[in-house]
This record gives C-alpha cells, sequence and structure tokens, in this order.
C-alpha cells in the first residue's frame, strides 16, 4: 500500500535536504562553541570555505540556485525539543550535563547567521561572518552541502538499477573494509567523516554497518544526530579553530607563543578523562611539545592530524617518557586521511605500546573511488576555516606544508615565533 | 511514516510466499498446457522431483513444516480476475486470444492438486498425481519453492547489513554481466529463471536491471507474472514433457519413434510463427533430425537445451541446408547453462549464420556463487519431471547422459528404438 499522505507531503516538499538538523554537525563543533561561548563570545571571526583541490571547479558543477536553497534551508533549522533534551539529559564521555543551562538556552535560540556566495574563477566563495559562537556552527554544515551537491550533479545523470548497482559497489567496497578489520584484536575505531560525507543517508548506513560488522571495536560518531538516532557515543574533543583563532587575537609574538597553551588550559579548567586530548600541530608538533607546560604531559592523549602518522606518535611517545610519563597509559587518536591499510600498519606499529584509537573520516563516509567514469564521485580536499578573528588574519601551519593556510607574511612570523623548521610535504587526499 | 495497516496486515501474515500467484510460472507451461487440455486431458500423470546435485541434503536443510506450509500456500492460489484478464486481453507473439476460452475457463477453477511429501536418505520425495494439466502446472512453483526454502535457511543466520551486502555484491555481479553484454550488437536475451531461482523478488530484480541495462537486447521473461507487472512479452514455447509423455503412451515401438514427430504435428495445427520453435534433443537431436518429416524443416527455429551448444547449432544448420532451407532465416535459441562467456561465445560464433537469440536461466536469476561462506548459496541441479503417464515409465535421454532419466531397461529400448549411439558426458551445473 503506498501511504498517500507521506507521497504528497513529499511533492510539496524536497524529500532528504542536505542537512536535516542543527544536531547534524560534529560532536567537537559543540564542546568548542560552549567553549567559545563561556571565554571569547564577542569575538568577530570570518569563515571562509577552501578548495584545495583546485582542479574540481564547484561553481561549474553546482547551480547557485540550488546551493542557495541548501543554504537558506540550513538557516530555517532550529534545535527541536527532543534534541534539546538529549543534549540535556544524555551521559557524554561518562559525565551527565556536559552541556550547561545557559549554553543550552542560547543553543535553542540559535539560528545560523546570514551567509555570503560569490562565483569566482570557477569556484564558490562561500564566507560566513559574525559572533564566532554562531558562525562556527556553520563549518559543518557548509561542508557537506557543497560535497553533496557536487556528488548529487553527477548522481542526477544516471538510470535508477545504475543508481542501485553504484550503491551495491559502495556497500560491498566499505564491507570488505569492515571485513578487514574485523579480526584485529584490540582495535577501536571511530566515524569521523561528516563533512566530507557523500550524503547524510550514506554516513548513516556506513555507521550502522559498523555497528554490527565490527560490534564493541566501533566506538561512536562525530555525528551528534546520528549518536541520537543510533543511540551510541558522540565522539570528538578540540580542533585547530581554537588555537588558530587565540593565536589570532594575540597582541604580542610572547602572546603568540602562549595562545595554544591558553586554549587548553582554558579547555583544562572544563574538561577531564578522554576530552582531554591534545591537538599539537596547528603550528608544528615539535616546537608545540618542547615547549608546553608540564601539566599538559598529564592529558589523556594526543591527536595526530597532519604530517607521518607514525612519526608524529613516536614523537608524542618519547615526550611523554621524557616528561616521566607512562605512554602505554597514554592514548594516540589518529585522524588524518585513514583508510584501512593505514589503519591496520599503525595498530600493527602502536598497540601494545600506548592506547590508539582511530577517527576515519572521508574514506569511511565518501569512498567513492573509482565507482563512476572519470572518478566523478571522488572525495576531495575541501575545508571551512577561521580566517580572520577580530580583523586580524588566522594561520594554520601544521605538521604539512601543503595544509598551511594564511597570508605569507603572517605564516613566516609564525614560523619564526613557533620555532619551525623544515617540514615535509605531504600529498592532501581529503 | 509508517504504513500501519500494511503492518499490522503483515503481522498477521507471512511477507513474501515464495510463489505468490498462479501466473508466478513459465509461459510455456501454459502454452502447452493448453496443448494437453486439447489433446490428452485425460492422461493421468505422475511428477516427481529430482534433486541432481545429491551432496545437497534438502531434507537435513529444509524444515519439513515449512515446506509444507508453502506448498499448501499454493494450493490456495486462484488465477485472479486481473490475471485472468491479462491472460485474455493480451497479445502474446503477435496473437490475440492465444488462450481459448474453454481452457480459461478451465485454469479459472483451477486449485493444484495435492502432493505427496516424504523424508528419504536426507532428500525430499516430493511427488503429484492426477490429471496430466492439473499436474503439470506444479512443476515450477515446486522448484521454486525447494530452491528458495534451502537458500532462506542459509539467510536466516545472517545479520542485517550482511545480508544487504550480499545482495549488494549480488546486483554488482549481475550488473558487470550487463556491462559486458551491452555492446553486443544484434544481441537478443530473455529471462528463462523461474524455475531454479533465488527468490521471486530477486527475479523481478534481475528483470528489472535488464530492461534498464540492455534495453531493446533484452527481449522479455518466461515469468508470466513479472511480464505482466513489468509489461513486458511473455517468452517460451514447449518443452521435454510432451515427447516424453506422448512417447511413454505409445503401445508399438514404431509409435514410439513417431511420438516426438506427433507432438509437434499437434503443435504446428495450433501455432504458426516464432511458436514454431522443435526441441530436438528428448531423444538424440541426430536421430530426431534424420527421421524428421519436410514440413518440421519449415518451421521458424530450434532450441539447443543439452550437449554442446555449438555443436548442436551446427548440426541444425547443416540439416537446414540439407533440407533446402536457409539457416539465415532460422531462430536457433541456446537455453541450456547459459552464462556471460558463452553467450559471447556462441553469440561470435554464429552471428549472421542464423538468427539467434539467449534463454538465459539459472545463472542469471540466482549466480550467488561465491557469495557466502561454504557457498551455501550456489544453485543446484534440481528438476520436477513427469516420471509416468497411464502407469508407464517415461524417459528422457537428451544430448548429454548425464541428464538421462528413466528405468535402466526403458532407456536401453528408447535408445534402440531411436538409433541413438555413444554419446559425450558433459557435467550439469545447473
Amino acid at each position: 500500500m503506498a501511504d498517500i499522505a507521506t507521497r504528497v507531503y513529499n511533492h510539496k516538499w524536497k524529500i532528504d535536504p542536505i542537512v536535516r538538523s542543527l544536531l547534524d554537525t560534529d560532536f567537537y563543533k559543540l564542546l568548542m562553541c560552549q567553549s567559545v561561548f563561556r571565554n571569547r563570545p564577542d569575538t568577530h571571526v570570518s569563515f571562509s570555505l577552501i578548495n584545495r583541490t583546485t582542479g574540481i571547479r564547484l561553481a561549474d558543477l553546482i547551480d547557485e540556485g540550488e546551493l542557495r536553497e541548501q543554504l537558506d534551508h540550513i538557516r530555517t533549522l532550529r534545535l527541536t525539543r527532543g534534541e534539546s533534551t538529549w543534549l540535556r539529559g544524555n551521559t557524554f564521555y561518562g559525565k551527565r550535563q556536559m552541556f550547561r543551562p545557559d549554553f543550552m538556552e542560547w543553543y535553542e535560540n540559535l539560528q545560523l547567521p546570514p551567509y555570503h556566495l560569490e562565483k569566482r574563477d570557477g569556484q564558490y566563495e562561500l564566507t560566513f561572518e559574525g559572533r564566532w559562537p554562531e558562525v562556527m556552527m556553520w563549518e559543518i554544515p557548509a561542508l557537506a552541502v557543497l560535497m553533496e551537491l557536487r556528488g548529487r550533479a553527477v548522481l542526477e545523470r544516471m538510470g535508477k538499477f545504475e543508481l542501485q548497482v553504484l550503491y551495491a559497489r559502495a556497500m560491498t567496497k566499505l564491507w570488505e573494509k569492515i571485513e578487514r578489520l574485523r579480526p584485529v584484536e584490540g582495535l577501536k575505531l571511530a566515524d569521523f567523516g561528516t563533512r566530507r560525507r557523500h550524503s547524510f543517508l550514506w554516513q548513516d548506513w556506513c555507521v550502522q554497518a559498523m555497528i554490527e560488522g565490527l560490534g564493541p571495536k566501533f566506538v561512536g560518531t562525530s555525528n551528534c544526530l546520528i549518536a541520537m538516532r543510533r543511540d551510541i557515543e558522540a565522539i570528538g574533543t578540540n580542533a585547530h579553530e581554537l588555537p588558530m583563532v587565540y593565536a589570532a587575537l594575540a597582541e604580542t609574538d610572547a602572546e603568540l607563543r602562549q595562545a595554544p597553551y591558553r586554549v587548553l588550559a582554558d579547555w583544562h579548567e572544563e574538561h577531564e578523562g578522554n576530552l582531554r586530548i591534545i591537538l599539537p600541530d596547528t603550528f608544528g608538533t615539535t616546537g608545540f611539545l618542547k615547549n608546553a607546560p608540564d601539566w599538559l604531559a598529564g592529558w589523556t592523549g594526543i591527536r595526530i592530524d597532519s604530517g607521518d602518522p607514525a612519526e608524529g606518535a613516536e614523537t608524542a611517545i618519547a615526550w611523554w617518557k621524557e616528561r616521566g610519563e607512562d605512554p602505554r597509559q597514554k592514548l594516540i587518536i589518529f585522524s588524518d586521511g585513514l583508510d584501512v591499510d593505514v589503519i591496520l600498519d599503525l595498530h600493527k606499529r602502536f598497540a601494545g605500546r600506548a592506547k590508539i584509537s582511530f577517527g576515519w573520516g572521508t574514506l569511511l563516509t565518501n569512498d567513492f573511488r573509482g565507482l563512476v567514469p572519470g572518478d566523478a564521485l571522488a572525495p576531495f580536499s575541501l575545508v571551512c576555516k577561521a580566517v580572520s578573528a577580530n580583523g586580524r588574519p588566522t594561520v594554520k601551519l601544521s605538521d604539512n606544508p601543503n595544509k598551511a593556510m594564511g597570508p605569507e607574511d603572517e605564516i613566516e612570523r609564525y614560523k619564526r615565533v613557533f620555532g619551525v623548521g623544515v617540514q615535509q610535504r605531504r600529498a592532501v587526499v581529503v
């Protein structure tokens, strides 16, 4: 029997908007947002979309009207009562009431601020400006929209069964990865793939497949909406955005040098246990660790998000030993450009030497490589970053110069201040 | 929104019975049934299920209660008004009113006769006895039930996503076959896979995938229900059952020798054009063609259903030439153990030398080989045949001794009467 009411409702309104909830975002965004809301609420920031894969001319592939429609739809979203209840009542990382009443009240009234959209050189210039806590909430949905609209443009030309076989192939591909991961003893792995996913429904499928296929080895998802709907852990801590903006706000080189630690000091006050994860690479890992205060060595773990991951983990292990900590009690989270081979290699190398865990992103939720002619569904490197704070440009160096961002002269200044020497270039896949 | 009424209805009653309509059978069964109904309505026959793959112990794999439930369900089926309208009003092979009013009236009142079921040596002995037109209608549904119940026993133990990936793999496998067939110019291909299909829903999917993937190269299906629902051609002519029963009824060796031609003489009276297809191998192709009356050479084509298919086609071409016919005006239908490689080979060899067409069966609708551990879903060789007529045993020789059936001494008698010499054994895959 056809459900007539549903069919008629679907006539009137688009089925499957790309972003369907304010919770369809990464959990760490909420943690960071609360921290910003508390510590730096009045900072004026500008976020900008940057397509690092310039060969993909998004403005030629994606219709501007459709893009505006999806972005406008996101501005109509409000936190629902059920979503709010989940955030207020759920336990995150073992803690009740992770989100404080004043933050929740603000979030319940949040509407995402206006966006600015222009075409330039075959790309979209998409920027968001305003108060930091509001603007930062655009990052994940904006990325998801651009990534999916590019995919939809390709899917639109395909037949019904061609489409079914496309998804059949993608499912098989993921399942084969799961089958390779299943026998790995002690594996811990989470979904970090919201931002550059193929689509919401596909990410949701991937998560469910991991629940069935990996059991307790699959520890959760960064996506709040999926965590809520599938009743699993929401995973995530913090990101480069915090040190980037804190650094941009620094008045002197001395303040700049201290900015990344200032971020973590604020974090230290608020969080404990598995939420105390160092992200050391914003301005170069080596200098960051060398100059870090001793209390940071007492944190639970570290997240390796750029550079050679094995090297990064060795550096962290050596640093812990140097500071008198036992690396076997520490957690190393790998989250950069992961796929099964890399996961298996890193697990083999580090299991037993530290607690390790993987945040598997784009190649979990968007591995459509090789599935259509011209590889038109392969994921690409799209980011949405804070580019200025209170009128000053931000900078990111990371451990891979191909991921560096910011004005040339500021990059040089940051390199000098943070004592960054020669870095090895690595291809950025996703 | 959930469709509550449908859900509640599904609570009350099994979703997806294996056979859901009296039309869920092969079209040639209806043509043959009408011929039998007209020419030999009072013949008393016995049909029996034979599992040629004795290594698969069906009685250990399939629960007897479930088997009875499915068979009992088939006995509750009646031709619906819509189905009857379709048979009465549709054009088959370009002809209106293919089914005569007296036959339709009989069919509208048909209930399949009782069955007899026993376990023996790990196999089910499943037999049907009664008047030929009624009993013969059991063949296809009985095969489909056994084949699918064995599959369901395997599927039952699988997880939800494991199942989805299983079908994803099967879809990909079929689509890759379709992609190999798509560029073949002049290809004509039909679905002949009802009897040993994986399931009704899967066969229906295969047919729809062929419609989209092959366009007009896909000429139709042998399955009447799917032909009706998908609005495509129902395909099929006649089978071994007719000469086998006619032969068993022969009183003398001379009558026996004439029996196969007698079948086709009855058929000649009723049908023309593309329905005049010779099936020559019941008692050996060579002798059949050598002794055939000249009017048979005037028929439209031939179906090659056992033995080496290329050899069979060469034999037919030579025979037509010998009888002064132009093979390029004749149709050769290949229908034995086909898969893509064989289809491509035969097409390459015979395209241009005759009109050719393929009836693709088990490896179209049940190629689950290699998809689960122990290959527990691979199709196997199950048949349901007339074993006696008016108390006399039937015999089939075919062009492959591994497909021969009947009592030892009768096989010898038939070989003598039909002048069958040494035959080459070929493995029976499906």
